[in-house]
């Protein structure tokens, strides 16, 4: 009997560890992803605030699997499920060809969520892959240089105010990030711009920050940012985005920096599947993570909808994605086959959110921690978990470097069209 | 009576040095530049083959000028020069302003020259900015990837023949570079390419590589070169390209990777100025570095056409564009004024090109080194000339890492339209 074969989509955490976990197994392996790297997402907003190289956070996936010949990792875009005749389409260079399997594992992730309003996206893009960042960083440093052009005229406050909409842990990142880095640079750096000028506004649709973790902690890094000099807008909701402003109701922003952190949605490639659906559009998994009578199809990670005891939905984080992984591993290898009894139980094992040097946020088996206990904490954990030895160097040594001179070392604006040409 | 003012353009290696030595003078400077940075251009072959991250080799302008207010910097593109009116004209936003000099330093540097086949540059990118080595790096790790994918039809082979033409200090290291990472890599990480198929070639029009070192070096290069596999072509002109081929006379060379690395030209703001320019469109500038009947223009770096005693033309390297500015600052400071009794004397210090680990040659006061002592000490100096602390550290990690796992660690393939969109 051939080896069975198991198509994984999406080298994310989840997809990733799972492939990691049956390395050494007598599956074949097919692990296909859009990109060639893995990207190790929490510290995304430390390249997009130039803090890190994309080459401190990302990892080639074919490198992760090294010397094994079962893993082959193909870097293509899916566009077709067929559950039925146990295929996965892929699109290459306009042709499609198909792969079959024995065992789907879906592992895409989700994209930003617009609420429909996509036509804002353009105008205040998110932060999910490397491209995202690497605008974000362009889209700010290009604004100070513009600032410090325009500097005799009005005009050059919209290009000193900075918008993030969506206050979860992405957008509290960026924003103190934003604060620490801009207000502390700017007065060094440029000669021409006044750093009182600078706003940084940190909008919120709910009536505190960091909605998932407790409320004294939401308190605390509200109070933080607020000392770093952001202004933070609970209840808030954006009412419209164009190239100059945010409405917030009758009241305008005048900006041409707006980031985008708001919410989440599933990728239209997701809807191919025709399983149901959950109201974000992630796929609702059986317990063990399997689709109602498709027993060889799993999902893991943020496209599935899966409670937890309590019935709250697992929240969008790189631990629940690992340990899908590894419980997907465990079972597909297990004696006797798939089975309902088989229950993905989430070990919470911790959340945390940095607000800036020594001042972060975590919540730990109940436990709360505020300050340089947290920042320290999470320090530790972010390069526990980076994939790679040579990436954990880079960033320790990026985060010395920042943490002493506060002067982020990658502020590069690369056009994208040579204009030499 | 107002403190003169200086409007330099070009933020390379000899803008960069004159401002710096400027720094603490009465003198109110402007130095413009098209991107935000300076880059360490020597190194940016690594950054093509994924070895250094941009941000290693590429320091904020600003932020070499910290503290100082009264060097102004500006990141701008310079369209035309009016040296009657003493005005530089520059772009923004489609508003031409201009900034009045008493002193104008033109330190523009140069581009590639593609022998009026300007339609080549689409399929064989050259190496002068951060995006042409983001590019050459996509290019070449795209093609790994399709021809892990087409293996099994003939067509692969095009994406596993590389073609660099110049045989030039960058065609050289690039033509290393890419053997000793190409067929390490492929060997390690790709289940489905034979390394075998892969073909590296590098065409020189002369009848040696490296022509501008001795004879022996050269040699010894060439040898280096062909045991890491790569097919040297000498007195070889490439008579066309396009996507698919590299043309030399009736030989078809088909390839999907094609790196120019033959020659410069000036850049065609440069012609605005209307002054003696030698056969390569550079400026004939007086022995003091400034043009005929303009005693208040000066030109350094790889745009100034000036020769030494022998009567041969400087060489376009960073020592002589250094050289030229510091000369630059000591007369413009000196008592008396500037006159054509300065004479710039270029102080050759050596010449080095690398080749692979423990690989290099280099030429010293009329010395001759090969081997792993021309490689230190190609290692020590790159290291000594980088600016700034936090990329020394970076660079120092990066190739440690490098020299033992030989694997660079920047393999990275970021679409520039995200496709999740």
């Amino acid at each position: 009997m051939a080896d069975k074969k198991i198509v994984i989509v999406g080298a994310g955490f989840g997809g990733l560890t799972l492939a990691k976990q049956l390395e050494h197994s007598n599956f074949q392996i097919t692990l296909i992803d859009k990109v060639n790297h893995h990207l190790f997402q929490p510290l995304l907003y430390q390249v997009a605030m130039a803090a890190l190289s994309p080459g401190d956070i990302a990892v080639p996936i074919r490198s992760v699997f090294r010397g094994t010949k079962r893993i082959e990792v193909l870097m293509k875009e899916v566009v077709l499920f067929d559950k039925d005749k146990k295929r996965v389409y892929t699109i290459n260079n306009d042709t499609k060809e198909f792969i079959e399997y024995d065992y789907l594992v879906i592992a895409v992730g989700n994209k930003h969520s617009y609420f429909g309003k996509n036509e804002w996206e353009k105008y205040a893009p998110g932060l999910k892959t490397l491209n995202d960042a690497l605008t974000i960083r362009e889209k700010v440093f290009s604004s100070l240089e513009l600032a410090e052009q325009l500097h005799k005229i009005d005009e050059s406050i919209q290009y000193l105010t900075f918008v993030i909409v969506g206050g979860g842990p992405t957008g509290v990142e960026l924003a103190g990030a934003l604060a620490e880095i801009l207000i502390e640079n700017v007065k060094k750096d440029y000669i021409n711009i006044d750093a009182r000028k600078i706003n940084i506004y940190l909008i919120e649709g709910f009536d505190r920050i960091l909605p998932s973790f407790p409320a004294e902690l939401s308190h605390k890094a509200l109070i933080d940012l607020e000392d770093l000099g952001v202004k933070i807008l609970l209840n808030t909701r954006v009412t419209d985005i164009n190239e100059k402003e945010v409405m917030i109701g009758d009241k305008i922003i005048k900006t041409r920096n707006i980031i985008w952190a708001a919410g989440n949605e599933v990728q239209p490639l997701v809807k191919t599947l025709n399983v149901p659906f959950d109201k974000f559009g992630r796929i609702i998994t059986e317990r063990n993570l399997t689709i109602k009578k498709y027993p060889e199809i799993f999902v893991i990670g943020d496209v599935a909808a899966i409670k937890d005891e309590k019935g709250d939905y697992l929240p969008a984080v790189a631990q629940v994605a690992i340990q899908q992984g590894k419980f997907v591993a465990k079972i597909i290898q297990g004696e006797g086959g798939i089975n309902k009894n088989q229950v993905f139980k989430y070990n919470d094992r911790g959340t945390l959110a940095t607000i800036g040097r020594a001042k972060a946020v975590a919540v730990i088996k109940g436990f709360k921690f505020t300050g340089l206990f947290a920042w320290l904490l999470w320090v530790f954990v972010h390069i526990l978990f980076l994939i790679g030895f040579r990436n954990k160097v880079l960033v320790i040594v990026e985060w010395i470097w920042y943490y002493f001179s506060l002067k982020p070392g990658i502020r590069l604006i690369i056009p994208r069209q040579d204009t030499l040409k």
